[in-house]
């Protein structure tokens, strides 16, 4: 697997920083590595009884290997605590043991943020699934840390809300891995990422300290906000074990279109003048280029192409709107019109009804697995300043092809939040897997180096984990890493909280 | 002045605290508090010329002294870089002299947050004031942290754009304090607070360093989020000298209305109902108690009442429209009726024009100065869940009176937020400047309890600065503390950023 040595190798690096750490610690007594764990494994497992305790490899093993198969860690042992009190003590008894935590919900990581190595616990919030409080007067929600986004989603829509963050592994993904990797998704674009949607947190911090902060209150100014400081930290501060998060109305009906146009250019024009139009309504807006719906049409059956046309590009706009509003089919339809009129569309056609407005969606989600069927490609997940979206895109795909003998670019999503999913698929006529294995990194470094350049983030939404460790220590700024290191080692001080992964630790 | 002595106390007893450890300082040479500050003074003349440094007594005056004249402090010298290489150079020689720097920008500060004392450098940002982007595309502004909120209002306005937030402030109040203070306002309904306008800062850490973060990124997950950390964080982990702000659309119409009704409980329920039925349309929902208005009818000249009957509670609602929506009037009315049908709503006037727009909105901004000429009040900035805002108004009313001799409360507020400006004004019949100065810290004491015992918070939207230190260290839970000094302690090492201001500090 392409990133697994580089991976293991950092994690091991910043494991071993974490004891060094510990070792050196001047409050408390000195801990050793070498310290056995026999009485430690025998305290997990009266604490926390054999539904919450396990060492059995077969049950360990689905949870040791990330979301995209590409690192395969090690635990002491899996423990599952059902409230926060147990979880408090679980991390007091590892820090006693010198043992790191790793905590996870759905292990749905695209960066590996959630695989242990080692002298760990593989800390699963699992078995934390209550959703305490649903409250319509507040519009506020208080979640567990294991609860899973579609049982939230089911849950807000059962008293005529929603919550307002949808991703694909919706799923899988739990309500503390997605505070924990801020998570994005399709509704950005109007609702803003998970870090958005967070009233308060309930945690436990790496002393064992619970932090309860679920009143759920929209303003609170009392000093530095720490559920924003835990919201991305991929529970390298503590691990989050419940959520207040914000509810808004259910909306009464959706539109959906597919839109033809030429250029990415004309794709950003349209979006701001439909917000100019419809304002808020613009909840969905996903840019697609013709070579990856061509290869959706290619390998996932039953599809067919919206158009009759074949347009370079297409975006996917879904605009909402409430019970008192006028129907958005109509409204959406009519700035169409418009946008036709402008020049801007070349072509359009908007969903009949709800079938077809998922079929539409369909096309949009299968990209990546169309594109895994093709042979795979080297992947990344950018953010660039929405006005050099189309002059990025522009230079980019062509220097690769000529630095990388011929490699293509599939780019789709977020034009809104000006994140792109911008893959890169081996030249024809090579062997792919082998391809990829041999130049992943350099590709990586090649279009982190152009991000760079341009003022964007070589994780727009994933987060680092692991997985890009070593591509932010390469390209970021050293008062970003200062502060990031001077935060960890504030609030984690023998680095036991996920190790080895998002901070990248100092070099000497 | 009620509060003066005791926030003298607190901003010296942090002041000290903070040489302590410079001198204890282990990293560098030891800095003692003795060494003479000429040399300084000499450096930064040199360093900034006349434009940007002055001793001159008549010159700091204006800025000693906080926004609601309780607490007048000192300083060496006001400093005012052009730059942000100055103002780093500026906090390299502050440290270096062991000396404090008390960022301030319009100095609106409703709780003493940029007041320096003794051996502090006053360093004011009001020359940073350049919009140095504004982008339609982006729909992204960068500004200095010295720009003054009504001229980005108008700014933004010239590109069909707008900032969403907005306060009484507006024509003093900058950007780097509206950040530092994390800032409300009219608006946070709908758009949130300042922290939710915020795509990045760039800003001067404590030890010189200048963090740069201004792409303006919709989505970076890069890591803790520094711009979040930042916010709300009162310039006590460094100074913010520019940042990137979302625009949002400019709006074409909007609604404004004023409805009575009998109870807070009802003043909810109509909240929701126009939120499912009208959406994100809803901007302004301002709950005004009949007290309230009388008051501002009595002192106010020019100001009429806007219904005939007169309601026990009222409530000012503003929505607006997009240019491709419906006439927002017409919906607001459509909705009002049907909550009349329903009893929630008991009388309603709408704004026929934009004067009589202003005129409601006049009524809701002068509740302030009208309770200032009937003789003052004890003034608290709350946010309790809103589910309990009935309950805590009905209940916490009746038990100041009580307890306090028949003082009575005028609250009004940002219902939807949770936010309620919670004012008790003295018995009939004492001198009202007597009562004020004996019972201000007792009456603070007593809401306070209340607030902390349904999870609220003693600060929704002012902040904590030197004013709320002592309540804000009486009521704060543990770990919150903890957690609070420990990043202070690990950004701001040797306390010199604005010492004495919302952070609590450790009694030993």
């Amino acid at each position: 697997m392409y990133a697994h040595r580089f991976a293991l190798e950092t994690a091991m690096a910043g494991y071993g920083f974490g004891f060094e750490r510990v070792m050196n610690c001047a409050i408390g007594e000195v801990m050793s590595i070498t310290k056995p764990i026999a009485p430690l494994l025998a305290e997990l497992e009266d604490l926390l009884g054999p539904v919450g305790f396990t060492t059995d490899p077969h049950d360990l093993a689905p949870w040791l290997t990330d979301w995209r198969e590409r690192i395969t860690g090690s635990a002491l042992a899996l423990v599952s605590p059902a409230t926060v009190e147990q979880v408090s003590a679980v991390v007091k008894l590892a820090a006693a043991y010198a043992v790191a935590i790793v905590p996870q919900g759905g292990n749905t990581s695209m960066v590996a943020g959630a695989v242990p190595h080692g002298r760990a616990l593989l800390l699963s919030l699992r078995r934390m699934r209550a959703i305490r409080r649903l409250s319509p007067e507040d519009n506020v929600t208080i979640c567990e840390a294991g609860v899973i986004l579609s049982d939230l989603h089911d849950a807000a829509a059962a008293i005529d809300r929603r919550f307002p963050l949808s991703l694909g592994a919706k799923g899988s993904a739990t309500i503390g891995g997605l505070i924990s990797t801020n998570a994005g998704g399709t509704q950005v674009l109007r609702f803003g990422n998970m870090r958005a949607q967070l009233l308060g947190i309930e945690a436990v911090l790496p002393d064992g300290q619970i932090f309860s902060g679920l009143a759920g209150l929209r303003k609170d100014n009392r000093g530095y906000d720490l559920a924003q400081l835990l919201a991305g930290a991929e529970g390298t501060l503590g691990v989050v074990t419940a959520a207040a998060l914000r509810l808004v109305p259910a909306f009464a009906a959706r539109s959906v279109a597919w839109v033809g146009l030429d250029s990415p250019e004309h794709a950003l024009s349209l979006l701001r003048m439909l917000e100019q139009q419809l304002g808020d309504a613009v909840e969905g807006f996903e840019l697609v280029p013709d070579s990856a719906l061509q290869l959706v049409l290619k390998h996932i059956p039953g599809q067919r192409a919206p158009l009759a046309s074949q347009p370079a590009w297409n975006v996917l706009i879904e605009t909402t709107a409430p019970a008192g509003a006028p129907d958005p089919n109509e409204r959406l339809e009519a700035a169409l019109a418009t946008a036709f009129e402008q020049g801007l569309v070349s072509d359009a056609t908007l969903a009949a009804n709800e079938a077809q407005a998922t079929a539409l969606w369909t096309l949009r989600e299968n990209i990546s697995e169309a594109e895994r069927q093709q042979g795979g490609s080297v992947k990344h997940d950018i953010s660039v300043p929405i006005s050099q979206i189309a002059t990025f895109m522009a230079e980019t795909g062509p220097a690769l092809a000529g630095h990388f003998g011929g490699a293509s670019v599939i780019s789709f999503g977020h034009l809104g939040d000006g994140n792109l999913h911008y893959n890169v698929l081996p030249p024809e006529g090579v062997v792919a897997k082998q391809w990829l294995d041999s130049h992943w990194d350099v590709v990586n470094r090649f279009v982190h180096d152009r991000v760079s350049a341009c003022g964007g983030s070589l994780s727009a939404e994933h987060g680092i984990g692991e997985m890009k460790l070593a591509e932010f220590a390469r390209t970021a700024d050293p008062a970003r890493l200062a502060a990031l290191r001077a935060i960890k080692a504030a609030l984690d001080p023998t680095g036991m909280m996920n190790p080895g992964k998002l901070v990248p630790l100092a070099l000497n």
